[in-house]
């Protein structure tokens, strides 16, 4: 089965390049309600599960009890570009929560924009991490939980084991029998097939067969990321300015051109692949998938079909294409 | 028709991500003696054709003339790192050709690393675009022949007429009444089918069908590239490191997971394009196509072997995959 195109890459009057891919739709009671290609076979979710990852840090009451912001919530489901607020955000949840940066196991990274750093004379480190913010979530529950920090990233940690348990019950789906591997943050990272992303965040949306406390885990994320988009991916980026543009849409990139979103108050869940791992492409695609489903006012209509269209300039401004959905 | 997979990317047992494409391989007679997928739809070869726009530099006697260097002879074919002999050299081009920095139209851009000019306090400019040498080459070519400067790179410039005819002799395609769009340095870029561009890096290769002071040009050229890979591309780039590997082989990037490629030796000129655009993909893929070719000695074969595969490891270096060719 060969997925159809999902995104096309224009240049003057010419097809430069096309992105294929599937995405699944699933509602509130469950069913599949839109879809296009293959949503069956596992595929890494990537950092787009990371709303689900954050589940334990609130339904334990670890944010709680470590009074953490909302802003420190959405910071815990985030792909951040390393920035201040970002940074700021990593350590103060891992100074209330008694931890210690040097407990992050997520690697040096640089942040996107680096020229802060290089004219300090400083180095990158775990913190700049687009995912210390998981990391620090991760660690504040496990001190929460009197779990060791230690080793906080193997699969046969506590920590990773209620992530199979948890992710595994809001997708309906055995993550303990799915293939993994280490993501690029070296967390384990489980293949899930679409339609379970999907459904998963049509639960999160919805809180559809949840306990209490997991639904009301699942209202204070999306709480918090409406709150502060900026801390789930920062300035410039798509996930921060369509939920900007939005704010009745949840978002949430992955590597290798994966995005999970949800509508809370359609109690709707989406889960979209692009084929050959293109971020450019999953953008404009959940853009176009949130589009075209009938949830939304006029102006919001209006605004996740402008995101769908990315218009292409070259290096003296002149347009010279576009990047647009196809479905 | 859906062009074949020619690169999947591995994490852990499975397949993450797979990229589709087509290539074709020309030999010295004009033959395809290769192919995969569509290669007679016309795709916009980008900057994997510059070692074609740099032939009217050579064969017009504006090279000798000025007397440039080898390594500014491959440096009009490049799309450099802006590392600092790129820019000393794209500077020196114009210093003898009597031209200027302010002449550039190819726009502003960073280096590939930007932290020598964050230090130094200093901007972006043109003489850093990846594109500056091919258009120092081009504004040389016009100083030689008493054209204008100013607006070089429109299409209707004796300059760019001038790339018409020689491309469309060279691949044997009416570029005239071709599809045509500005690329990322504002010059224009032609639709040609893959079929042609192989055959023109054929002919490039072997001078077959060549008049002698264009069979001399493409020899210089080659020998320049050879002589001088680093200034093609630059620090741990691809095609750079494939040449400094193989000398025997020449390979051309270009945007949107185009590449052009030729051996000498053997005559045979290669065009290789990933439907998804993917750098990563079109470097593996004609890695692949060079090593499945039987024109190497064992040593080469291996190498090239060897450059169709690359392992990912994440932050931590904990390897996670790898991207490989499955052709």
């Amino acid at each position: 089965m060969v997925n159809p195109v999902l995104v096309e890459v224009i240049r003057g009057n010419v097809v430069e390049s096309r992105h294929r891919g599937s995405y699944a739709v699933v509602d509130k009671t469950g069913e599949v309600i839109a879809l296009t290609g293959d949503i069956t076979t596992p595929i890494y979710p990537r950092s787009a599960m990371k709303a689900l990852q954050a589940l334990p840090l609130v339904e334990s009451g670890a944010a709680d009890h470590f009074s953490l912001s909302q802003a420190e919530i959405a910071l815990a489901c985030s792909s951040h570009n390393g920035e201040q607020g970002h940074v700021d955000g990593a350590r103060s949840i891992l100074a209330k929560a008694g931890g210690d940066e040097v407990e992050l196991a997520c690697g040096s990274q640089w942040p996107r924009d680096i020229r802060p750093l290089v004219l300090a004379g400083e180095e990158p480190g775990d913190i700049y991490n687009n995912c210390s913010g998981k990391h620090s979530g991760m660690l504040a529950y496990a001190h929460h939980m009197g779990f060791a920090a230690e080793n906080y990233w193997k699969i046969d940690h506590p920590v990773q084991q209620e992530m199979i348990k948890t992710i595994s019950e809001m997708c309906d789906y055995d993550l303990a029998s799915a293939d993994w591997c280490f993501d690029g943050c070296s967390l384990p990272n489980w293949t899930i097939p679409l339609q379970n992303l999907a459904l998963g965040f049509s639960r999160f949306a919805s809180g559809e067969t949840l306990s209490n406390e997991r639904k009301g885990a699942a209202e204070k994320i999306i709480e918090a990321v409406r709150a502060h988009p900026f801390m789930v991916a920062g300035s410039k980026r798509f996930c921060t300015r369509l939920m900007e543009t939005v704010p009745r849409a949840f978002v949430k990139t992955g590597a290798e051109g994966v995005f999970c979103a949800c509508i809370p108050h359609a109690g709707i869940g989406i889960a979209v692949k692009c084929d050959d791992g293109a971020h450019r492409a999953a953008e404009i695609a959940v853009a176009a998938v949130l589009a075209n489903l009938d949830v939304w006012n006029v102006d919001e209509h209006e605004k996740l079909k402008a995101l769908a269209v990315e218009k292409i300039a070259n290096r003296r401004n002149i347009e010279t294409g576009e990047i647009r959905a196809c479905f």
